[in-house]
């Protein structure tokens, strides 16, 4: 082919890394301003301590210590050092310096609930940090079964994306310790991101009472949340990936490195939710014959067929739906244990919905609602947003369950303004759909936004029932009020008519008591309390009582 | 160092190409439902057209068609072929494959106001297509000085990150023609996408009146927006980095790679804003020789002295500000043309503010208020976000201008609810510091909060003037009125009862006319009327027209 002699560009293309490209946008990654920065590194530490620790079964003790290094000068904001401390699985030695000092290098790039998503996380902090103090990460960890403690000083080489390991070293191992220690040294604003950063811890601890979790601020204030549980969801498992959720780049990849000798197999081994059967149905329903080598459709000829092949595994209705067993929800009762805690109301109730899918991602939803009692009154409900069990402070407006909790028409379900009403949403899946990598706010995919609809309302329409019922109740204990109030009078009265006067004085008191007891009977069996949250007031109790006060009042 | 055997670890640990991160996280990059992602599709390609043309000085004509391919099944959504084309620089045949399938390539990657600011939203677009509807893109390009006109057929090889090139080809180029032609088949959502999408031109256009823009829609609707002016703005221009924008891992990119030979030249030729004095000024504020070689400081020993030169390079004091001629803003011209256009308002202003810089990155903002006429009363001020020229559409509650526009207390400037008001802001830089890859709100950076605020405020007492002065006008108006419509009779009876009875017939009208020309010109001459936009209502005129209202009435 003739190549002709091209003029000068007038552009110039380069190629950067992965490094350089979020060293230089931070704030894509969520360290937009010293104060986000701040917190968003002690997210990242925290929400990967949690990762090393309950998702594989351990009781989490995290701790967290941030350090004033260096005060703000007129040049440039303070240095905060800070450290969390988890008692996790710590980090193989022969990938901690990749597992910090490389982007795109993660163990979170599995099918299974993480709190990390993208594995970027912490690669984020370390760039932060090089760039803002020049100080690599400090990374101390030992595993289960290992004899040594092994320790790192690690930074980034951002032309290449490479880690840069500047100290290295280990130790004997004397105690039986595990867990990983990551110490960064990063520019930021205390002051303004210590109400966010306790608030984020105080909202972990609200959905993970079976962690221990120390904070220790810059003022040595100590913030400490005391395991209330022993008792833990079942960790998250990991599992292979539903056919509704693959790409064609993906399915190539598999048919690629399969070891499946035929296309069922292929089905049987690559893929959740598919057996013998409906592999078997699935493959007759697009003409492919079952001993076919998954490496035939991979090639050129073959580009139709395969194109279609993944069309249908996206959409073909036979299959299992996502694996929800291997999700871990919060699950109700700490939902309403964490709500009643927080706010105190007058009402709590949560729901864990059953397991949905979107796009072959399976999720679950949660809601809870606390009502009343100590709740300040708002203009707008309470949200608390959680998305696999991490608390979403920023981007609230913009978030999927913002848009549904503010578009119920809550009077409908008898909450009047000012709302004294907290709504609770979480997330659970093994992929969130955040807007950005910085984890703040989940996308409006329809199949999660009516889901959480769903979950809203149901607990909603409980509300719903508990408060017209409460209503209820109020509606017949007045009007018992008014009925129950005249008994002592009207047996007096009766008692009184029916007696002759000579007789008055001997058998009067027998006969006021018989009256009573009457009328207390037929008025109590002619009213039926509603039942509140499965309890019924007793309606002669409640006569009773009235009874009481009224003569208790005429005796005043 | 002793090695031990270690347990099998309990987590697997992966590295992934940047073109599979974004291909599994799409949402990341604004393709996170049908709809969203036909939007996205859309606004990438022409916001690649403009900066091929405008930012070259060649002014823009491009041509958007969207067909539709294959119709929604039960299945899955409608495929759509996106077509744009251009008349810019085109793309250099060496470089097409990568500047379309190999993500993190790219002509953004240099100091210069671009729309495009990531090097991604193409490669995104890519990447769309062939995981929805395993389709390359198509590209055909030829720059200005070509004999041919090449094209290619493009895909990402995702595990690796490399283009795939499924079709190549060249013509010979019989026309003049130059500039790039780029088709992808997405997946997408018309019916929901399509106001949006209009919505999206219609404000490109605003903002770029000096383009021609078609957009065929799948229905063959034609919506064209013709070329309003010729008269385009200065070009941006690129520019080398700014010492207060650089960090550590930059600056020892820099020294690595520079042909200076001592450090004085180095800051010389390798920033902005760093002439002689200064540069010696600053070597000397930190105790570095003129003439020291800048490989010196990379040595290991002088790794201390390296954080100091670079911290001191981003917080000296004695450099220029960021080179901001180099920005190219709207002009308050055509802003107030954009929103009288759009708008039809009773006043408009808009003002275009100095540079300011963030972190070393130069800004301008400029904003624009149109108030009254035909603009629907709403609940909050309608606001217009453009940054680079780009409209932002989505994710409005999350953008500083959002923060600072719904922020202001609009009845301190004479604006009552309902709001008949319409704020445009424009933010110019060589870096928009987005939320997002996806460009659709922009982070609250304290520097730019605060001159937006500065700029939005200035219009607005602008326009509180104006509302003042409006409403003292009508004051006056209404004072003038109570006096100025007795002046006939006031007249007429000065004359009845200053002539004696025989010369009435006589004198009369002329000495009624004596006496209105001196009531008149007294009482014109007593009240000032205010100046409203530089122009001052004529008083006498006023008197005039308020007799004649008074006389016209007396009549009828």
């Amino acid at each position: 082919m003739a190549q002709e002699q091209e003029s000068k560009p007038r552009e110039r293309f380069t190629e950067i890394s992965i490094a350089e490209f979020f060293s230089k946008n931070k704030e894509l990654a969520g360290f937009s301003n010293p104060t986000r920065a701040l917190y968003q590194t002690v997210r990242e530490l925290v929400e990967n301590a949690l990762d090393a620790t309950d998702s594989h079964g351990i009781l989490p003790d995290i701790k967290v210590h941030i350090r004033e290094v260096e005060p703000e000068t007129e040049d440039r904001p303070a240095r905060y050092e800070v450290t969390v401390e988890d008692n996790g699985i710590g980090v193989p030695k022969t990938v901690m310096a990749q597992a910090f000092g490389k982007v795109l290098f993660s163990s979170k790039y599995v099918i299974r609930q993480n709190r990390g998503m993208y594995g970027l996380g912490v690669k984020a902090v370390t760039l932060y940090a090089q760039t803002t103090t020049g100080r690599p990460v400090f990374v101390v960890s030992s595993q289960e079964n290992s004899e040594y403690v092994y320790y790192q000083k690690v930074k980034i080489d951002v032309k290449r994306n490479e880690p840069l390991v500047t100290e290295d070293g280990q130790l004997l191992k004397r105690s039986s310790w595990h867990g990983t220690v990551v110490s960064a040294l990063v520019e930021g604003d205390w002051q303004r991101a210590k109400p966010k950063i306790i608030e984020y811890i105080r909202r972990t601890a609200v959905v993970a009472p079976y962690a221990e979790i120390w904070l220790v601020t810059p003022e040595n204030e100590i913030y400490f949340f005391p395991r209330a549980t022993k008792k833990m969801p079942k960790p998250p498992r990991e599992a292979k990936p539903h056919p509704h959720g693959v790409d064609l780049e993906q399915v190539k990849v598999m048919l690629e490195s399969t070891k499946a000798g035929n296309l069922l197999d292929f089905l049987k081994e690559e893929f959740q939710g598919i057996g013998d059967k409906t592999a078997t149905e699935f493959l007759r329903s697009i003409g492919l014959r079952s001993d076919m080598s998954p490496k035939t459709l991979l090639r050129k000829d073959r580009a139709k067929e395969l194109e279609e092949f993944v069309t249908k595994l996206r959409t073909f209705k036979g299959f299992r739906g996502p694996r929800s067993d291997y999700l871990s929800p919060i699950g109700e009762e700490l939902i309403e244990l964490g709500l009643t805690r927080m706010f105190k109301p007058e009402w709590v109730k949560a729901v864990t919905r059953p397991a949905r899918a979107y796009q072959g991602h399976p999720f679950i939803v949660e809601a809870g609602i606390a009502f009343g009692g100590s709740i300040e009154p708002q203009e707008e409900p309470i949200l608390l947003r959680f998305a696999n069990k991490i608390p979403l402070l920023y981007e609230e407006r913009e978030d999927v369950s913002y848009k549904v909790v503010t578009s119920v028409d809550w009077s409908r379900y008898g909450v009047q303004e000012p709302y004294q009403l907290a709504v609770l949403v979480h997330v659970a899946s093994t992929k969130v759909p955040y807007k950005g990598v910085g984890k703040e706010s989940i996308s409006d995919v329809p199949e999660l936004e009516s889901e959480i609809r769903n979950a809203v309302l149901e607990v909603a329409r409980s509300l719903r029932l508990y408060i017209s019922r409460k209503q209820r109740e109020e509606m017949v204990k007045e009007k018992l009020v008014t009925i129950a109030k005249y008994i002592p009078e009207v047996a007096r009265s009766l008692a009184i008519l029916s007696l002759p006067p000579e007789k008055l004085d001997k058998q009067y008191r027998e006969l006021e008591a018989r009256a009573r007891e009457l009328l207390i009977s037929s008025v109590s069996s002619s009213v039926e309390m509603p039942k509140i949250d499965g309890r019924r007031a007793d309606p002669r109790a409640l006569v009773e009582a009235i009874i009481k006060g009224v003569e208790i009042e005429e005796v005043r």
